[in-house]
């Protein structure tokens, strides 16, 4: 069916807070919305046998945010988990652990893969991630914080914002990316074909 | 006119090679007909009071493709430094120095800035530019090798593909990034203009 299937697809599931808003809810609550999509779109990438996905969980820069949102995405990143060691996948949680805002619920899965099930795709989120850290880290220790993250050819980001937000700056550089206009609680099969189908036509030279 | 000014511009001028083939070129002519519309939009950058810019030129990847090409890519890098250097702007050519690629017309600018007449805006050109090198620089200098490169606020790229092709990784974090269509020897200055109404919607949050 597909003649190309991305290796590895990086995902950024933004619009949680707009969502929320243009439905009747407080900004927090768009969170809570946001972890069944991921599990469809897991459904999805184990159908069409992707390898490696990278979800963007949060950042340091999101921890500005109010006390309640904060909570909300941390919450939503730790049932998150939860519900995946239900599951067949290969998780490394990367982010820097050094810092109050990482949850301790995740720190059994920081910085080394924890397997559940049949470990069907490795799986990466990032929790507490900053893209300054991830780089500043090879100074100190020889390589970036992320190094055990591939090289990502199809970026998918939804609500319509066109930029990478400083994720993965590093596994990022030939990403071909892909914007849904829709918010990621409205997460539909339609967009990951949509990106697929798009993904087809995208000429692969890395500068060659 | 715009309540938004992007105070630094990223300038992906791609799509030379097919621009030349739909047009009955040779592929490495395409090159050529890249060096006019550099111009263009550099006139149109002071018109719009924009502080900075980066442009694009090669990559140490685009050394892959075929001689006839690497010379017609050089060539065209060295001719719009020779054309800057009759106007007014703020020179600093980023590359690796160390390689036989760099040309070696371009080394009196390279990795310091050099004024031109009234210095209008600081251009930064990339000339044989390798995000791995850039990076790597951090490595034994304590800064990366772009370092005197501000962040990017609007990252133009021609030619239709959506990807950042190893440009600037580190400025690029929080880019907005737009896509024209248009192969960018058919530059036009509604491309341009576009590119900044469509700015003006971007919300800038860096992530708070």
């Amino acid at each position: 069916m597909y003649k190309r299937i991305p290796a590895h697809i990086g995902v950024i599931p933004d619009g949680n807070r707009r969502w929320a808003v243009e439905n009747g809810y407080d900004k927090h609550d768009g969170y809570a919305h946001g972890v069944q999509p991921g599990f469809a779109l897991y459904e999805l990438m184990l159908e069409h046998g992707i390898k490696e996905a990278t979800f963007y969980g949060f950042t340091r820069d999101n921890n500005k945010r109010a006390m309640v949102q904060r909570e909300a995405f941390t919450q939503a990143c730790i049932e998150s988990v939860r519900t995946l060691s239900g599951r067949d996948a290969n998780l490394l949680v990367i982010g820097n652990t050094d810092s109050s805002a990482f949850p301790e619920e995740l720190l059994p899965y920081a910085n080394r893969r924890v397997c559940f099930g049949k470990g069907l795709i490795k799986l990466n989120f990032l929790v507490n991630y900053d893209w300054e850290w991830d780089l500043r880290h090879a100074l100190e220790h020889g390589a970036i914080a992320s190094a055990e993250i591939s090289r990502i050819d199809l970026l998918i980001r939804w609500g319509g914002c066109r930029r990478l937000s400083g994720f993965l700056p590093v596994q990022s550089v030939y990403a071909d990316i892909y914007i849904v206009e829709h918010y990621w609680p409205d997460f539909d099969k339609q967009h990951f074909l949509a990106a697929l189908d798009w993904y087809q036509d995208c000429d692969v030279t890395l500068g060659g």
